[in-house]
């Protein structure tokens, strides 16, 4: 099967957006994406972007997609996020996330960071076999946490 | 106990190392810090900055700060990632770390971002607890996976 790697552009982005739903949906989240084509749009290409995609284009159509952007590590210095790697479901086991995770990889090497860093849920044994075989390290001991705005605006109450 | 919280400024950076360094003992990591003073004073003063940083301030002295930087969800958009909060060991338990805390909540509502997310060690129960009582949720159902320079490339072989 013939597809291309290349760097995401604006007109991409409604393909991202169906990706991100597509992810959300088999991760049980069907309603947690608050954004919009709009935002990816905006935040994707304004300068500096906020983040960087790679896309996967097969006869004309985006079949995956990953997302990813700077972080600063206090022990590795500048690194790299990737917030998203997504393949759709008729494409999946292809080699497509593989070459969108290389692709990644390569970028990370070639901005000369020292770390890329990203999530997986714990019960997605595909994906953290794929990434263990890689020779990707997962920490197990540190915990994600989280407080959106609703949580913020109640805990801070008068001082906001 | 009088002290200012105030944002960090490049002559701070030599005490905001220290703390790094403190921490990454506190977490059995000794050796993990990698980053130098000067890497600090170059990444988070450039334009647009890497980080972001508040300092505790006490009778002249960096007794605690907070480093934090801008990422981007797929689900909720723009939002701060709080990537360290220490407070030096001799002026803990005095809300030094929370009235840090409190002043990144309040900048990231200031940026109209919809979430603040960080990391915290699994068995580091007091900020667990403490993190809980703000409001935050833990997700204990993602994992982190990191991939070191030296591993990528072990990885990508010939494809670099």
């Amino acid at each position: 099967m013939s597809y291309t790697i290349r760097a995401g552009k604006i007109e991409d982005m409604p393909s991202v957006y169906s990706l991100v739903q597509e992810l959300a949906n088999y991760e049980n989240e069907p309603d947690a994406v608050k954004i919009s084509v709009e935002l990816l749009q905006e935040q994707g290409f304004k300068n500096p972007p906020a983040f960087w995609t790679y896309v996967a284009e097969f006869e004309g159509k985006i079949v995956g997609m990953a997302l990813f952007y700077r972080r600063f590590s206090t022990w590795d210095g500048p690194s790299i996020h990737l917030e998203d790697l997504i393949v759709t479901e008729k494409f999946r086991g292809k080699g497509i996330g593989k070459s969108l995770y290389d692709k990644v990889l390569v970028n990370a090497m070639e901005q000369g960071v020292e770390r890329v860093e990203w999530a997986v849920l714990d019960w997605n044994t595909p994906a953290i076999n794929f990434y263990k075989s890689t020779g990707a390290t997962m920490l197990s001991d540190w915990n994600v946490c989280q407080m959106k705005s609703k949580e913020i605006k109640t805990y801070l109450g008068g001082d906001l």
